[in-house]
């Protein structure tokens, strides 16, 4: 049995080498996997890229077909294998690491070997021939890595972000529904971790809810900057070898084949090495993980306990807590939360180092920067999904536990400071701390106010909001 | 000469103090002076802070006296206090550091302090005779620290931004001026530090021009993403101690004081703790920051020699560049805004923390945030100054050295590829590079093409943009 | 055919779950494989974090044993079904994602599941029958997730910084090679991209090769640090449930099975909580990462070109670097190396954030920590082997690029500044730099010198180093 | 009266300009003034770095008249300026911004000129007659910024490690001090914020102190690492200009100088580009960073409530908490440590980018990396200071909720254990939880043991540390 069996012969710039028979990649893919041995993370890894890089690929066929630089045979091929690959088909021929030097070059070459390679047998020809149908002179065709991969990049983090904006949505839904199941569970707030004024559970949730609810219009926005695409500009954004109308054709090709409303950037070579749209993706990102971090902080203190912490709400129990400590159940989930913020933190720091780093015409470390973006992405999205349905939805109130507080709390002085002035209640508040005693027993001992009085200024629910008509009658 | 000629006695929650005569601040002030020893940057190092304050201080005033909680000539007293100040009177006073614990309660109370001294004085009293007009009850009436003092830091963040957005523009108008200059300045374009096609150093600059001026847009964005505010929530959000009619009258005077469009945020509990729109701002801040970086490392790099070095531009001579190499002149200017983007970076990894570190219904780190914010626009602003007007402005181009990298270079044979093929240039390109020889040597003399046709595809102006009719014609 | 062909029923705190039959992994690990799908990256992505985790248990089992806690039988059989899983069996039944909450408690159980489950079998019983080994009393008997788990993630990167220092050596030695090979090259030096004073390239790959030898020294001491470990602490440090003589014999045992020199923390409770030695090994990967980024950046500099840059050196090519330009080639393996920093450093900011997000007697993203630190130890070694192996040993050097830049050169001024004073060397500088020409023959027209004696000074040679006792007797 | 009253005319490079009569400082510190206006920081901020560099000056100057290249006269005059300039006088006359392009030379420029100024004084010269001793021939002999700043750098922060160190220990020993004051306290330790087993409070602050005494060591070390200067290289560590004696000569002037046993580095050429040591050391100050914000967590959450919290400890109260709410008292001084801890993590970025920013010959962002890692430290040490002096030493614990904590918990199930299986427990655990009853009460119930037995096993006191003699005597 001959070595063609098993290997055909392929050359590029730097000679010839044998490539597995059995796949659709070429020469180039196989020296990418030689010098790309990072990470272990490869391109399809991320279908939503793989998706995008075909698109891309398809929507440039048919522009190419259109001027007539592709024939139609050809084009057609193309474009068959591309549907294929849109639809979950040869994902794993896209292998090459996600972390890789040459600015995308082998991601792009991937591509195009894949492409050409399978449009080669819907020809009838065998894998290789590329004398019918080559991957730079016919998939590549009009397009430099330049403006293919950057856009293919936008492209699958749109993808990415609906569906994060979808997560955080449902997120919202899930605290905003808490927010209305515990308003009438009265508690202290605290600022500082100090006692503070009372409020409602349903209001820390429902402030929960709001603050989620704002990332939805703003990660749509960003979605939204990054619809304008530098394809068409080829190498360095001149659109060197281009037909003066292949750039808007292949555009409105993208959107047709994407359904994404992308458009044409207007100052080509400032977009092909401007990475300011990824750069605030991420901190738009990192914003997102801020505010979940955050909030499971304070879950996992709400929650702390059961006997020795605040103890007012209980979250889910996921999983036994401890390998020694029986009954022990652990608040693991917003755990993980913090630290897929954590992650989406780190990852905008390597982001924003892989932004400065483009140097003129180009900025050679978008793969790390898609790279990650595409992960903060995904996990913000699973993180938000997981603590949503495995923690949120099954929060409840320690009802009795969260009105002991406010009984016992000093803060309900701050309700008495319009009536008996900052001075006389600070010395009141100050004696209640070191005495034991209670805010209401020692303003009636001192005959600063009735019982009666006292318990109208002191109802916690008129504390809830700005002054009411009853409260103002009496003052 | 008693000791009351150089002290005056005030008292606080924790026993009485001795205060300085001369000053207007009081015993709270006094106190964070002791406690807070850091930085040695106090808050009237920010001007903006400082007026954003007052006029957040005075708009509360004007409220509480629309209401009939404050009397007229109280009022009256505070408002010509903060009046003075907002012109420019008493900035000394506010001398708290800029960090500081007790999340913004001592500059709040700096503030109090100050107007309510100097308040006093216009009602002819004595500084310290709180029993006419009191920092707390008359000066901080229906407020917190907790909504006050990031309406503040908001306001001045607004004030800051508009300085920064006109120091963008005027960058942008420079470059872009630079830009026109340069058109006809033919040059390589390089990608990946490799010679890659031909552009003008015109494109090179307009693109600068480009990604400055989108900065402009974006960092608008975020200024109106700040101007939401808390104000009226008091201490967790709840409005507690206000009147219903209260918050509505503070903003709008706000609105009038200030002349910036401030709103009510929808969600009070959730705005009190929230710092979403910080973390934002400060990753749009570093976006700028990148971009500058990548531009001022261009330059650099693009000035690099004079003999030893790319050397297509000059910038001008600034300062003697070495105490032992004489003639040498650096990029000084660049180089320090490459340091200022690096500290912005920084101080957005310090306010990433800050903003996580938020517990419950307060973040006690928004002094760090507000100082590292106002820091960060500072910052930006004058690196964007000097940047423009001492060394953009200044900057000549080499233009024989430009033309000749591009007539040396092996990136021509890019254009010749839609005619002679992928596989036929790359070996010329080799060819080219092992032998030294140029492209169209070697073209001509494998009879590929003719003199002529050559010429016509490898004339650079050709190269700057999508194929001419002229180019397709050979075709 | 039953269920109980496919299932076997375990219980748990929570209540009983069907885990598959085929699995040696129990009910705790089902639970959190459905708690955490995240990251995807499943523990056995580290073999080395497999491993330690199992050494750490043949120990604690064998210290058990001694004491008389374990019986002999038990205690063979978790010993044998360690061995299996060191020499590299069941490492797929690791499974769980490396990012998850509960402060690793999943990844110990997992490992107690699994261990139990395969001693089971050894001692001829079924998967499952917990009543004759159970995976908390038996295989976790004295041990706690607390102490366990930070302990096996110092052995895991105990074993990874060895692999780290022997691919640092190795780079060392190849840089140090390129040293000697080209310390005949002259070349100017060049400090803020200007042109200086005279050096070798030898020198400059001598100077790569002594920052990256510095290196083995500092991340072996790092190893050092982490050698302390906490086992025998149990939950907090407290030592609970353990005998006396236990945490001595533990961690002897560990020793002789790891054969890494393993010693007990002196404060217990602060070494179950502290991550101060986490913290530190990252900034320390993260001050690597910066000097191979540092290289890297210098390596693309000095090989920019070929015609349009310095194209002092050249990189092997390693794959054609265009899809669309031919015959360009990218410096891809330093480019990938410079991500591979980037993310080291990204990863950095992570681990310290985590490490801040500790409270009380334990730090709950010790996970992340973990996991980051792995993967900084793993890519940096992967990335230097790259280096070494598919760039810096082919990197070849053009010599008369070299020299002509050196002749060109203004910055030979330098030299004659103890001659002439700094004054007028600045002014042949400048004047030198106006028209274009040499320093020498500016000097000679002004009579300022004899040729004679300029060419002596001006031995590139001669500026290598200190001052020569030859141009000294000049002065 | 003649502009000469007001004025003294200097020249350098880039021409003539005017220089107050006034100043010390010359035409090139004059130009750094104009060019560097970012952060209105300047070097006299830092003693500690005027101090290095003219201990440097002083050492050089030393070594060239040993070396008989400054005459003993001016080498005399540029001594006593030294002195003056190291007893603290002359400190205002360094006014460059901290924040500077160039790489230190405008620093170095301006000890050159104040320090040629001075000594011009001393020899009965006016100052600007620089022909008699000269700011670059006589000050800088044998120098070069890019040996003399670095250099100086590394001197300065050798000081300011030393005073951190001195602020370490005495945290340490407050920290220690409370650990034996409070051993009798005893209270629940906590993993993940559920109770989890018992342990002392002595033993929380004696872990706090055993992890910050930790960094004494470090720090030290740290500190040594900086020993190893570059002085003597001159412009790229070639020593050009230099004698060959000199390096040592100055070398061990400096020592003398400066008490501070400095070495000279072996490869010159890698130590005046190489940042590994800085970046190591800001990797250092941030994980001291991290365990004080870690600390300073805790004591914010072991302070929280009075009333609504854990309120296991009390800190002292600093200042009155709250503009609106009487008697609140907040944890100011903790706050503002972490708030420190967050900008040495930022610097620690801003440093790390700078680090990876050299090119070449040298790193030109030197300045920022010394500006903050001189912050850092500054800042570490203050807030080190303060947070003994203002928060730890006052520290008080309310032994009675602490106790009262142990009393109520369920984790005392995990003592039972090792006697009653963890199935068992488990199950006592989660009926404990449902029903609101003590473990001992369900244990006694079910009949497990005897009242007897399970009160030697649940002393807290058996708890803390490994089994006893007694309780094994049991089991």
């Amino acid at each position: 049995m001959s070595d063609s069996t098993y290997y055909r012969v392929e050359r590029d710039l730097l000679g010839e080498r044998q490539v597995p028979a059995a796949v659709y990649y070429g020469v180039q893919t196989l020296r990418a996997l030689e010098n790309f041995n990072i990470s272990g993370i490869p391109i399809s890894h991320f279908p939503d890229l793989v998706t995008a890089l075909v698109m891309v690929k398809q929507a440039c066929a048919r522009a190419n077909r259109d001027l007539g630089k592709l024939d139609q045979q050809q084009a057609d091929a193309i474009d068959r294998a591309c549907d294929e690959i849109i639809t979950g088909e040869l994902h794993g021929e896209f292998c090459v690491d996600m972390i890789q030097g040459g600015a995308g070059t082998s991601t792009n070459m991937n591509s195009n070997e894949v492409i050409a390679n399978r449009a080669l047998e819907l020809l009838g020809r065998q894998r290789g021939e590329y004398e019918h149908l080559h991957p730079n002179i016919h998939v590549n065709m009009s397009q430099s890595t330049n403006d293919v991969y950057p856009t293919s990049l936008r492209l699958a983090m749109i993808f990415g972000l609906r569906q994060l904006e979808q997560a955080t949505r449902s997120l919202q839904t899930a605290l905003s529904e808490k927010g209305a199941e515990f308003c009438g569970v009265l508690k202290m707030g605290r600022t500082q971790l100090q006692d503070a004024v009372p409020m409602s559970l349903g209001q820390e949730f429902s402030a929960f809810a709001t603050t989620i609810g704002e990332e939805v219009s703003r990660l749509g926005e960003m979605a939204a900057l990054l619809m304008e695409v530098n394809l068409g500009g080829t190498a360095i954004g001149t659109g060197l070898n281009t037909e003066a109308e292949y750039r808007e054709l292949a555009i409105a090709h993208l959107r047709e084949v994407s359904s994404v409303a992308v458009t044409p950037a207007e100052d080509l070579v400032e977009a092909t090495s401007d990475m300011g749209g990824f750069v605030l993706l991420s901190g738009m990102l990192k914003r997102t993980a801020v505010k979940l971090s955050k909030i499971c902080n304070d879950l996992r203190l709400l929650s702390s306990g059961p006997r020795c912490g605040l103890n007012e709400i209980n979250l889910p129990q996921r999983q036994p807590g401890s390998s020694i400590m029986p009954g022990k159940v652990n608040p693991v989930i917003p755990e993980a939360v913090n630290q897929v913020a954590f992650t989406v933190i780190g990852n905008d720091t390597a982001i924003t180092m892989a932004a400065e780093a483009g140097q003129l015409q180009l900025n050679v470390m978008e793969p790390l920067i898609g790279y990650k973006l595409l992960e903060s992405i995904r996990y913000l999205g699973a993180a938000m999904e997981s603590l949503r349905s495995d923690c949120v939805v099954g929060i409840t109130a320690n009802e009795s536990v969260c009105r002991g507080y406010l009984e016992r709390s000093i803060g309900l002085v701050t309700a008495l400071n319009p009536h008996l002035g900052y001075g006389v209640t600070s010395r009141i508040a100050q004696q209640a701390l070191l005495t034991g005693r209670s805010v209401a027993e020692l303003v009636v001992e001192e005959k600063l106010m009735t019982p009666a009085e006292l318990e109208r200024l002191l109802r916690p629910e008129a504390m809830l909001g700005p002054a009411l008509q009853e409260v103002k009658a009496l003052a």
